[in-house]
C-alpha cells in the first residue's frame, strides 16, 4: 500500500468536481448501467477477491463473505433498479395561476439534485459491504455524485481489488475517471485533509464513535460545514419481558448467543444490553447464557486494534465491583488476534452507577442487568443515549402491560425489533440503519436501505421555466413515467 | 419585556420534555385542531395586533403586514391540511417472507416520527410568518414536536400577543401547556443557552450569517450534536442575458427596483447583485435603474441596528475604487430610522478583486456587474458561494445559448427563477427556501413549504411487530388512508 499525500487528495477532490458535471448531466439509465457494471466487474473477480479479504480480515470465506459479496452486489443493482424506476427523486410541480389575486402564482417545480463529490470512509468490519463499492459508494454514485474513498487502512489490498472493478466499469461505461478515486492511508490527518478538502460536499462513515466525531468536527468547523453521515455503532439494548422469559427464556438465550457471537461480535448492530426483571426465570435465562458463552469458541478479530481494545474493555468491565464476568474457557491464541468471548451479569444499581457500562464494548460480549420492577425498565430506558436498535422480547400481554416502556424506547433508536434480534440488517426501502447520538452522527438518515441515496442530494426548485429547458423529472408530459406531487396530489400522470 | 434568565430556559425545555410523550401520541386530527386554533385566535387579536406590529417595526399595515398575517394563518392552516391528508409520514412496509433463503426476511415498516422539542429562533424582518407562531413552529407543531421560541428583541410585544394565542389555543384544544414556550432576551448567552439545553433537539433560525454561524457552532460542539436549520440570507445573484435586455431592459430595471425596494430590501430574497454583458442595452437598463433609485423613497427600517449596519456598508462599497454609487436623492431622517436606497456598478475586475461585494448587503441596495463576455458570467457563476435563489432574465434562445450558465447556477443555489424576481416565496409543496452555504446551514431541507415539516423528523421502523402496537400508520388495513410504499410500490391499499 502506497501512503497517498494531501497533494493525491486534491487531485482527488479536483477530478471529481471536473468530472461532477458531466456525471450529474448522466440519464438515469447511464448510471444504473454504470453501478450493474461494478457488480459485475466484482463478481469477475471471483475467488482471488474472496481469499484476499479473508486473509486481510480473517474472515470465513463460506457463509460470510460469499454473503458479504452478495449483499454488495444486491446493493449495487437495488440502486440501479431505484434510480431506473426514477420516483425517489421527489419531483412536485406546483402550476401557475396567472390570474390569482392579489398576486399571480408562478409554476413552481422541484427535485432532488446531487450534492456534489462525496467522501466515503471505509469500514473494517464489512470489507465489501461497506468499503470501497460498498452502500455509500453505490448510493452516491446512484445520486450522481463523484465518490472519494478513503479506504480502510485493515484491508489495502481488498481495497485496491475493488477499486479496480470501479475503475474498469466506469471505463467501459463511458463514465469520466474522476467519478471514483481511492485514498489509502492509515494517517490521521490525512483523512481530515479529505474532509476538510473545499470540494468535499458531503461524508459518510461508519466505525467507532472517536473516529466519527473527530470527522464530525472536522466538517463542522470548515468554513462552509458539510453533512457528515458517521454511523458510529452501538450497543442494541434489549429488554426481556416476564412472559417472554418464561414462555421461551432458554431460546431467547441461545438466538442471544449466536447474534453476540455473529462475526465475532464485530457488527454495530451486536446485543451488547439486555435487561430483564430479576427472579427465576431471569436466572434459568442467564445461566443458560452462560453455559452457551462458557463454550463458546475464540473468534479472530478483524485487527489486531480491535482485539486489543476489546480485551482492554473486558479488563475494565471485570474490575467494576458488583460486575460478574464470565468467559469462554477455550483457549485464545494472541498472536492469531483470538478472543474470548465474554458475558457480565450485575444489578440495575451497578449499572446505573457505572455510565461506561451502557457504552459500546466492540466485541463478542454482552451485558445482562437484572433489574427490580417495571420501573426500573422504564428508569432505564429513559436514561438511555441513542442506539442503533432497540429490541423487545414479549408476549402480546407483555406488550399491552409494558406499552409505555415501547413508547420510551421509539425516542432512544431507529430501530425496534420485537422477539428477534438486532443483527442481521436486511437492505430495502423500509430499513432504518440509524439512530440518535451517539448511533449516528445524523439521525434523520439511514446508511442501510434505498434511503441511504438522499443523505447525497438536495432539493432545487425552477420557478417559470420553459418546459423545454427543465430536466426530465419535471417536464408536463412525464416522460419517465415517475410518481410526482403534482398540486397536492400524488400521481403519475402528465400535467394539463 | 422581562429578560429571561438560564433557570428560564431550563424550565421551558423540562415542560417541552414532559409534554412531548403526550403531544407525540395526539392523532394528527388533534395537532390540526391544534394548529387552526393557533390561526383562529391570532385571527381574534384584530387590529390589536397589526397595530403592535407595525409599532415596533415600523412596517405599514395596509398590504404588508395584512399580508403577512394572511400568510402566516395561510401557513398553519397549510400544515393543518397536510398532516390530516397524513400521506407526509412516508411509510413504508416490507413485508415477510418467512420462507427466504437463506434467512427468513423479516416484516419491517418504517414511518417519520417527531425529533423532540424543537427551538425556534424568530426573525425581526418577518414579525408574524418567521417568527413565534411562524412557519418553523407550525412545521414542528405539525410534526408533534414542543417548541421553545427564542423571540426576536425588536419586536418584543408582538412576540407576547402571539404567545397569548397560542397559549389559549393550546388550553382549547387540550394540548399540554409544556407544548409552547416564549423566550424573550436580548442577550447573545441566552440564545446559547437555548441551543446547548441538552433537551433541545433541534434549532431553527431565521437572520444574519454571523447569528447563524454561532448558533450552528454550539450545536455542533455540544455532547451531542442536533441539526441547526439557519437560513442565512442571501444576493440573490440575477443574470441579465442579452436578448432579455434588448426585448424588455426597461422592464426588467422597474421590475428589479420595485423588488430591491420591496419591504424595504429588507427580505432575504431582495436581489442584491445582477450581472450583464458591458454594451447599448446594458447602459440603457443601469439608467433607467438609476433614475429610478435616484427617486426611489427612504424606507423605516426594521431597527436601529439594520439601518447602521446597512449605512456602513453602503459606505465600505462606496469607498471601493471602481465602484460607482448611486443614491436616493431623497432625504432620510436618521431619528426614524429611514435609510436612502442605494444603486451600486462596477465592472467585472472590481467584482472579482473585493470578494466583500459578493457578500449580502441587508437593505435596500443592488449591485449591477458589468462584464465583457459569456465566459465572465460562466466564471463569476462557478466562483459564487451558495445563494437562496439565482435568477436569470432571458429569451428562449439565451437559455440555449447560455445552458451551461444554467447547469453552473443549479449547484449554487435552492431555488432557480426565470424572467421573474427572487422576492415574493410561494407557500407551497414545490417550494424550495434553502441553499448551500453560506445561505443555509442546511441545503438539504427548507424553511418554506410543506416540507419544511421534515426537518423536525427523523424515520423509525419497526421489525416484526404485532398489528396491534404498531402506529395506525403503518397498520395492515391503512386505516388513514394515506400513500405508502408498500414492497417498493405506491399505494393507498391495505396489506394481505
Amino acid at each position: 500500500m502506497i501512503e497517498a499525500t494531501a497533494a493525491d487528495v486534491s487531485r482527488a477532490f479536483e477530478a471529481a468536481e471536473a468530472a461532477f458535471e458531466e456525471f450529474r448531466r448522466f440519464s438515469a439509465e447511464k448510471r444504473a448501467v454504470f453501478l450493474e457494471a461494478i457488480a459485475e466487474e466484482i463478481e469477475a473477480l471471483g475467488d482471488e477477491l474472496l481469499s484476499t479479504v479473508s486473509s486481510e480480515t480473517a474472515l470465513p470465506i463460506a457463509e460470510r463473505l460469499v454473503g458479504e459479496r452478495s449483499r454488495t452486489l444486491n446493493q449495487l443493482r437495488g440502486f440501479a433498479a431505484l434510480i431506473r424506476e426514477g420516483s425517489w427523486v421527489a419531483a412536485r410541480i406546483d402550476r401557475a395561476i396567472p390570474d390569482r389575486k392579489p398576486v399571480p402564482k408562478p409554476d413552481i417545480r422541484r427535485m432532488l439534485i446531487p450534492i456534489g463529490p462525496v467522501a466515503v470512509f471505509s469500514a473494517s468490519n464489512f470489507p465489501l459491504a461497506f468499503s470501497v463499492a460498498g452502500g455509500d459508494s453505490a448510493a452516491a454514485f446512484a445520486a450522481g455524485c463523484p465518490v472519494v474513498v478513503k479506504a480502510h487502512p485493515a484491508h489495502p489490498a481488498t481495497s485496491e481489488l475493488t477499486a479496480g472493478a470501479i475503475v474498469r466499469a466506469a471505463g467501459k461505461t463511458g463514465v469520466p475517471s474522476g467519478v471514483f478515486s481511492l485514498i489509502q492511508s492509515s494517517r490521521n490527518e490525512i483523512a481530515l485533509d479529505v474532509v476538510r478538502h473545499p470540494l468535499a460536499k458531503a461524508v459518510a462513515f461508519t466505525g467507532s464513535l472517536r473516529a466519527g466525531r473527530a470527522l464530525f468536527d472536522a466538517a463542522a468547523g470548515r468554513p462552509d460545514p458539510i453533512p457528515v453521515y458517521a454511523e458510529m455503532g452501538s450497543s442494541n439494548p434489549m429488554f426481556l419481558l416476564p412472559g417472554a422469559l418464561k414462555e421461551r427464556g432458554e431460546a431467547i438465550a441461545q438466538g442471544m448467543a449466536a447474534s453476540v457471537m455473529l462475526g465475532g461480535g464485530q457488527f454495530c448492530t451486536c446485543p451488547g444490553l439486555s435487561f430483564g426483571i430479576d427472579g427465576e426465570q431471569l436466572t434459568r435465562f442467564s445461566e443458560k447464557l452462560s453455559a452457551l458463552m462458557e463454550n463458546a469458541p475464540t473468534p479472530t478479530m478483524l485487527h489486531a486494534g480491535i482485539s486489543r481494545s476489546y480485551e482492554d474493555g473486558v479488563c475494565r468491565w471485570s474490575e467494576i465491583q458488583g460486575v460478574h464476568a464470565i468467559r469462554s474457557n477455550a483457549v485464545a491464541e494472541a498472536n492469531k488476534q483470538q478472543t474470548r468471548p465474554a458475558l457480565f451479569i450485575t444489578g440495575v444499581g451497578t449499572f446505573e452507577k457505572h455510565p461506561e457500562l451502557s457504552e459500546e464494548l466492540f466485541g463478542p460480549s454482552t451485558l445482562v442487568v437484572r433489574c427490580d420492577s417495571p420501573e426500573d425498565l422504564n428508569r432505564i430506558a429513559r436514561g438511555l443515549h441513542g442506539h442503533l436498535t432497540a429490541t423487545i422480547h414479549g408476549t402480546s400481554e407483555d406488550l399491552v402491560q409494558y406499552a409505555s416502556l415501547v413508547s420510551i424506547l421509539e425516542s432512544k433508536v431507529g430501530r425496534l425489533i420485537f422477539n428477534g434480534f438486532p443483527t442481521g440488517v436486511e437492505v430495502c426501502p423500509s430499513m432504518q440503519h440509524g439512530g440518535p447520538y451517539p448511533a449516528t452522527t445524523d439521525s434523520r438518515t439511514t446508511s442501510v436501505g434505498t434511503d441511504a441515496i438522499l443523505r447525497f442530494v438536495r432539493p432545487l426548485a425552477y420557478q417559470n421555466f420553459p418546459e423545454s429547458s427543465l430536466p426530465l423529472e419535471l417536464r408536463d408530459a412525464n416522460p419517465l413515467g415517475i410518481w410526482r406531487l403534482i398540486d397536492g396530489r400524488m400521481s403519475k400522470e402528465g400535467v394539463r
